[in-house]
């Protein structure tokens, strides 16, 4: 018990510390490498001539703060179901994700833009960061409750790092088309966070069953980030496709996708329900389904029936998950899920990538016509055959299990040793500063 | 009671089986009919060598996902005031408005937009689906706690129809203005539902009335409802409007109604309230009057003075409604308006259907010189005088409330055998399960 | 005691003829001097051949959409987290802002817009007003729980006109830039606020203390306000800009400032929290400081690397402020500040006027190009050195301070006699109704 006072000091010093040391060496890489791009900086806009309508903000920026919102808002409050976790689960959120869009900035800026030594920024660098960011909070919604804020930054430290790779191997290096990200965000982040929740598992957290509870209230505001979720996700599919047709196309497909996956977790959820009673827990996160399913293939040539199937087929699946693979995950595997993500971005990402494969495998001349081009551009450059694009799809999907899965490992192996001390005491959650301190966190450590 | 157990089970099966078969039946009629429109289609698009700016999507799904936003957030939350309601209303404005979607393009489809024997697809045709889901959520206000899920879905399959049938015969034989559906949505919307509220009227539910109280929690989730509905009501009005100076006049003047309603309101509201305290109800609902009641006339040239008095004038009535109306209308008239659609939908939707019988009325050619072509085509054209196209407006809200009146009672007879069983008891709010069961429905029905 | 009766009645009727006083006077206002200006206009649009994409709606509705979100949702929630104020802060921010936007309209039409005798209005005017209601809801956050509506709608009546005079002062006779409102907005709605909350100032409140405690639930509604401003504010600083690179670059800035904004106030939060635990109040106002810091930088080259650095000062000073400068202010000046607009606008808009001086006074031909032309048109034009232009700006926020002591003075004496009543009784705070009574506030008036 000596140095227990000085430990305690230590850690409590920890979270700021590591906050400082991250701020000043993000700080330090974006005054060496970071700049304004061309559409972004003064001299080089006005230079151009150009016409102001052309400036690539005009086109995506509405579908950027439409996905900005889902990373915030709606990730922040659908993890704030869990009565003693509401403040945890939108505190955390928040300063995961602001670490993650400048980290992610220099990653994604080093692996996909740089210039003449530069990394050039504008409205898709956004874009691409905060994609990166709903990767990183997936995966905390794995391991809610398990760690703390340090051991979190730690964790969203490494996972961009890992995330930048594996989208650069898809998109770069195998050519793989994957826009709303079933594969590069929630196939990545869902198994990264659950193979991090195996490694961190612990039986005690068993006893804390009975925190993980919700309440009338905490899911209403859980319930506010089902719809902004649920309403934002065609722009978040959208958003960094082609311009045009594709962007277009995809908002149309994924809007279709969900409508189906709702009516499926409806249908489901009552079936499944005891005594025929529809389950909150489905409603709020099965819905989104259709969502994560059209990832991959939205963009291409669908069809709006298509979109409907897969939506519904997705929706299905993601509420059997809640109700049956659920509880096998924890007592066969040993992963405490707690949010779901399995069944709502792990399932449902591996489908969108699937469907992508035979997607992409059915695309013909005929159906694309000179939009082939913006879709699979090396098929219609004639470097592969659509057969070929799709081997390359299913490619992609295994490469990001294994990123994910190496990943989620390598991260828990690190930080297992720091997070294995007993459950603190739970005061009552009335005030924030009561907050049940979160289980399994050192007991000096900041928590909300 | 023999048979008893068996009739629960099918009572059971009743949502899960109505999902899948309107699931199913919308899926084959998608495959069937719905094709992408040109500029959604990676062939047609790119095949005229249109600019990507020229994309119909640029110009609209900004305003689309405001609308898509009041849909799902705005009457959702709006409706959640009740405190033992508050899952059922989110919940069931999900399932209505992600049926009435699907449906509603199918129905809208085969009315307004076949070519060739395709229904063609779009940014537009997401609007009007959520138009149509707007009209479904607004009578789903008025039975509000007096049917379950399943008697819900057949309400918006059958509303969803005659919601189609009479936007046509306004928009397409009539000819009449109706932007923003002061007539098509909320009249339309409020006297179905009311209609039906009084067919399903059962005095035993009465005595429920305790259920019906809002609690201090319950009141600020629904102000989440009414400021997202306030803030995005000027996008509404414009969403569907003639590009240029038409989205930017109609935005503009729904700003305006707005502002003056919400004035009008806190007047009013302090003026009747009980020792001159304001009335959250009135706030959370009459101040938005001010965006239905220039729902026709925002588009035309109704000057910014004109919104404002309108508004102020919606804000009045509607408080007064609160106030006055609603006792009278449940005492007298046997028509239970628990959220009250009638002063925030009715009433103002009907004063602004006659608003814009009077702007039509009095435009000119000075007034909108070129640009009469867009707003009234068929006067511009010299096929009609502006007090011809006033008369059209008129008998437009004639035609309105007839379909309304009698689908809504077409409905109440068809499903009233369903609807008439006991209150079943009703445990505490604290969980969702425990969720107040629903008066009147089934108690082997599904519920929230 | 004589005439009490009379009295209540008096007071029972204060709101309600004041509101339709104001609005009847804006109303004639609107009457006499408001018309559509060439963009809004069905004949003057269309007169002049314009192609529709060129209209000023689709390059700045969206950022409208967010502002407007910021003011009603942001402050208005934000304000939420003191739980017997919850109503109040929502219902007196939507009569405020309603109110500030149609009487601004007129003040700043005036000052800025008149031709031929008229205002001319869209979606600038539009944007502009909006700012001015920030303003107004920042200074209601310096007297939250000290005054009634009525009261507060004459101190927005007075500052609305002392904000359009600052703002013609700085932009259109002194040229300073300031798009995203440091001065304009920020360090003049604190200092208004701050100085009023001064001179309203009674010991007695301090007993009060007890009623401006937060709950668990009150402190989710108000991370609501806190996400929607963090994510909005990019579409807030650049919403007036000028289009193309302004508008990208300044949302680009503030993205970044907010981000590292967010981190610093989490490392000082846990630095200075008891225990290391981090503290709510800190998390849903700090975090936003650095939208605050770059209002009058964000337009210019600031460069990302700049960005991160003002954004992460502001949220260092801004949670230092929090802790040890609160306590100072009220104790040794008498400043009440509940919501702590001090921290959260007052220092770092202040800093954000510096920031401007700062950046201003570097610029180069070199780094702008031809860009200067929008950024520094007096300096392109050969008018001024950037030197003089840098010490234009500090001169601007002396104007400000000026404006805002000298306004909050003003008002604080003007409305004093009329705010010293003692405090009612405070009922439980179950039911709206019963909400405690704003302290201070004549006991017949109207209250939420």
């Amino acid at each position: 018990m000596a140095g227990s006072p000085r430990r305690a000091a230590s850690r409590r010093l920890q979270l700021p510390l590591l906050c400082l040391l991250l701020q000043g060496a993000t700080a330090i890489l974006f005054a060496v490498f970071v700049r304004y791009n061309h559409e972004t900086d003064a001299a080089l806009w006005r230079w151009g001539n150009h016409s102001n309508v052309d400036n690539e903000f005009y086109f995506r920026y509405p579908s950027f703060q439409d996905v900005h919102v889902m990373v915030f808002v709606g990730f922040g409050f659908l993890m704030a179901f869990l009565q003693r976790y509401g403040f945890s689960s939108l505190g955390f959120t928040f300063l995961l994700a602001a670490f993650a869009l400048q980290w992610s900035t220099l990653v994604q800026g080093f692996l996909h833009s740089m210039h003449q030594g530069h990394i050039h920024v504008g409205v898709e660098s956004m874009i691409n960061a905060d994609f990166c960011a709903g990767a990183v909070l997936i995966s905390f919604g794995a391991v809610l409750g398990k760690t703390g804020p340090a051991q979190l930054l730690l964790m969203a430290l490494l996972e961009t790092v890992l995330f930048g790779i594996n989208e650069f191997v898809l998109l770069s290096l195998l050519g793989v088309k994957d826009a709303g990200g079933s594969m590069t965000i929630h196939t990545f982040g869902a198994y990264f966070g659950l193979v991090l929740s195996r490694v961190l598992y612990r039986p005690q957290l068993e006893k804390s069953k009975h925190l993980q509870g919700s309440v009338y209230h905490s899911d209403l505001f859980a319930m506010i980030g089902t719809i902004f979720l649920w309403i934002f996700w065609p722009s978040f599919n959208s958003a960094p496709t082609t311009l045009g047709d594709g962007q277009h196309r995809t908002a149309l497909n994924t809007y279709y996708s969900l409508t189906a996956s709702t009516l499926g977790t409806f249908a489901l959820s009552a079936l499944v329900g005891e005594h025929g009673r529809l389950d909150m827990v489905h409603i709020q996160n099965a819905a989104l389904a259709g969502g994560v399913v059209v990832g991959t293939a939205g963009e291409m040539m669908l069809t709006p029936f298509g979109a409907l199937a897969a939506g519904f087929l997705a929706g299905t699946v993601s509420t059997l998950g809640y109700k049956f693979f659920t509880p096998i995950l924890e007592a066969k595997f040993k992963v405490q899920d707690t949010c779901g993500v399995h069944n709502l971005h792990g399932m449902p990402g591996v489908l969108g990538a699937l469907l992508g494969v035979l997607v992409a495998g059915l695309a013909t001349h005929e159906a694309y016509g000179e939009g082939l081009d913006s879709v699979f551009p090396l098929v219609a450059a004639g470097q592969r055959t659509t057969a070929s694009q799709a081997m390359h799809q299913l490619f992609g999907l295994f490469v990001t299990l294994t990123f994910a899965s190496v990943g989620g490992g390598l991260g828990g192996v690190l930080w297992r040793p720091h997070a294995s001390q007993p459950l603190p005491p739970s005061p009552p959650p009335n005030r924030a500063p009561a907050e049940a301190a979160l289980p399994g966190l050192p007991s000096g450590s900041p928590v909300l």
